[in-house]
């Protein structure tokens, strides 16, 4: 197996990457690749290339044609939960094949994250993207209210989803297969003691359809990673 | 909601629970409960009671009708992740609906686990149970060599899966759906690494079939929580 490696795109050159000295150091120091030895460059957009290590950086050998990515574009607007579970969502998420990820505030998260969160949270993003084999990196928005986010989706066509527990809704499942050929996906999962019954009826108001995850009540950190494997799972095995 | 605790079954003598002086002092000083307030009571085999807390222990109101549980009995059997991993995937799949969890050694597993890990994986389960509002709480097995369980497995008629990375076999969720009755559901995951594939030969010899989880790698405590949230899914959503 080649060892992935993100880069700005800016830093492919014609044939050439140009390698930053801290990636240099990486797949030096820690991968272990000598000159001539192989490795797979990605822009996080789409685009790879096998490339070969040089003293100069990387020449490329050709591009590589693969794609591991689902069919559709999925948003999950996840309510901040307590301590470092953020972090778990994006590298669960991330393997699952989300496309962007936005954080928000509702009025019963505790967690204020501080400025330089966001910046920590792409840099997993980044790394759960190269070692699950993934052709773009998810986008690690910054947190917002959530009745913002409900607001700027309202008047966007896609399928909209707000999961809570004890509800008598329809399964997130029933309600993806209704509509198999959905191009956007945008579901949205509380925080720790879930949504207050005012943001429910503001995402309902907004076009959300309010669904079920199941009997059990799953944490914060679960709902997300349940709702990615079940569009992930629709999209792939039809 | 009120609060759940799970208790030995030879606690409950008629219509009085015997508390034990840990789950005394929790009810009362965590949880904060009075005399006269209420729990919910469960046995952790499908059994609940609504309880009133007294001086002298817990007074049973009335036994409680619910059923959060799936209709199938599932067992995941996972190659031991680095770290702290399998803690995750209890949690995670306790949630989820899991009955057994059978933690194994395979020719890859780097962790070896202490004798007393398992007990501490069964605190954990029973906590998990009861936040995510179950009556009964998952078996967590001793780890044991994965052949010996697929070994185990061989002679006991039931959907037997084993999840595999890039393979050409079929996902997990088209082969669920070709047998929506299935009363009883084993399914493998490997640790970081995977399976060598003398033990995927060693599986499929002993009737499991093998499955894929989509195009995408998954890390050894992602695999085990997808699988489970397409079986939830599958059970709860028809």
């Amino acid at each position: 197996m080649l060892y992935r490696l993100v880069i700005d795109f800016v830093q492919k050159q014609n044939n050439f990457i140009r390698l930053e000295p801290s990636q240099e150091h990486y797949l030096r120091r820690v991968v272990r690749l000598n000159n001539g030895q192989d490795f797979i460059a990605m822009d996080g957009r789409g685009n790879g290339w096998r490339v070969t290590l040089t003293p100069e950086g990387g020449e490329i050998v050709n591009s590589v044609e693969e794609n591991t990515e689902l069919p559709c574009n999925v948003t999950l607007i996840v309510a901040l939960p307590k301590g470092d579970g953020f972090e778990d969502i994006i590298r669960c998420t991330t393997e699952l094949g989300v496309n962007c990820l936005q954080p928000v505030i509702s009025e019963r998260t505790i967690l204020k994250p501080k400025e330089n969160k966001v910046e920590r949270w792409r840099k997993i993003a980044q790394e759960s993207a190269e070692q699950s084999e993934r052709q773009i990196v998810p986008y690690i928005a910054s947190p917002v209210p959530v009745t913002e986010i409900f607001e700027h989706f309202k008047g966007i066509d896609c399928s909209k989803y707000i999961a809570s527990p004890r509800t008598n809704a329809p399964h997130l499942w029933r309600c993806l297969q209704e509509k198999p050929s959905s191009q956007e996906i945008v579901i949205a999962t509380g925080c720790e003691g879930g949504w207050t019954p005012q943001e429910v009826t503001k995402a309902i108001d907004c076009s959300f359809l309010e669904v079920s995850l199941g009997e059990r009540i799953l944490r914060a950190v679960t709902a997300p990673i349940m709702a990615m494997a079940l569009i992930a799972s629709l999209q792939e095995s039809n």
